[in-house]
């Protein structure tokens, strides 16, 4: 298959994906924001992630050379009210343009890195960059570790344990094409273990049940 | 905050999480399934994907200690009709156990790999093993290259093109907990350019309207 075809295809396949919308500092201290749908955590025990960046004219891409730079980034989580936002700063303006001023984004500062929050998401990952892995034509893998998370109060159910009203923060992912999902259409199905497996006989493991 | 609260903080924020049901043969034949969310596409071109696979008791679980061994693995993808079938491969049954008879797992021959494809899966991704990225604590990055695809006729729109009928094929998400998400609430918001943003004035980049 062609290169084109063939990019496309994945990325019809491989969904839904978390979106993270990554704020960086350049070198002169200029705040940057982009979104990265080839994105996920990779671990919970050490906290790791991941982001796929490209690159444009073979060059990598703003995000992609800051972090390379300072070694630091914020990964702010992306619901629908803030969908519109997110969309334009994956605009490539010319690097002269200030795009946060451009396309009106607020931002607060974080708490342990320098590139700031993004004020209009409720969720803001504090990360470290840890590796770089280069996985040809220009392309590299940012793996990071979580340094500190920021969930707006509304969302917390129990801070102590880490539990979050996933339901209700309801983070869009990424379809193919200009296509994104909801996580509003949910079921539940447990995981089971070997003796309720052995005891419910061969059926279904886990039932699945609507929300 | 400790391990284990941290650790489904982060699981409960970064969602909806596509699933990889991989399929492992190991040094004997023996072939293994087991879903894994801590997964995504990296890359287009070069098609690259990546997979987090934690450990058990401080050994590899055994597909990651499989795809070491052999270097091949399938990703096959997950909707709705295989979810049960897919929750049963998370049992962490005794070693000698026969997981796919136990659990009632058809395959299908790969083309260019060893590991077989779950038949009950429309979707499945003939991967090679291209590096392995230790992240500590017997974590794992799986990092492989995609070599064939597969895709149950009904789904392929146009393959020259590599366009699928992504919100029928409707693979599903992992949320938190025991909750997935159906891809079937969707809305669509196409990228735009800068000189698209510049002519309409300021207002949101590309509305959002629903399906
Ligand atoms: C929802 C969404 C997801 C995206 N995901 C990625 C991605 O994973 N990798 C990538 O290289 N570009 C991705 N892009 C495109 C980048 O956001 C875009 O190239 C952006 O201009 C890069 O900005 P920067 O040069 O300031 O880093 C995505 C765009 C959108 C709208
Ligand atoms: C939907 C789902 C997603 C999972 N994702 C992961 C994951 O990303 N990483 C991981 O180490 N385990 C994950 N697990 C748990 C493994 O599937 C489980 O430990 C399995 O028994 C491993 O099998 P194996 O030892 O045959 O490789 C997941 C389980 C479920 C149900």
């Amino acid at each position: 298959m062609e290169a084109r075809p063939r990019a496309n295809l994945l990325a019809a396949l491989i969904v839904p994906r978390p979106i993270a919308w990554v704020t960086t500092t350049n070198s002169t201290g200029r705040t940057n924001a982009a979104p990265f749908s080839f994105f996920n955590l990779m671990s919970g025990t050490p906290p790791v992630l991941c982001i796929g960046m490209g690159a444009r004219d073979g060059r990598p891409k703003d995000s992609a050379r800051n972090i390379e730079e300072t070694g630091e980034f914020v990964v702010n989580l992306v619901t629908d009210a803030c969908a519109p936002l997110m969309n334009a700063t994956a605009i490539d303006f010319d690097a002269e343009v200030d795009e946060l001023a451009e396309v009106g984004i607020d931002t607060v500062p974080s708490a342990l890195v320098k590139p700031p929050r993004v004020a209009a998401s409720p969720v803001g990952l504090e990360c470290a960059l840890t590796q770089i892995v280069p996985i040809g034509a220009g392309q590299r893998i940012i793996i990071g570790q979580v340094l500190a998370v920021h969930v707006e109060d509304e969302y917390v159910r129990d801070a102590d344990r880490g539990h979050i009203d996933t339901a209700s923060l309801a983070p869009i992912g990424r379809l193919n094409g200009g296509w994104y999902a909801r996580t509003t259409s949910r079921f539940h199905m447990p995981q089971v273990s070997e003796s309720e497996w052995r005891s419910r006989g061969t059926a279904t493991a886990g039932d699945p049940h609507d929300d």
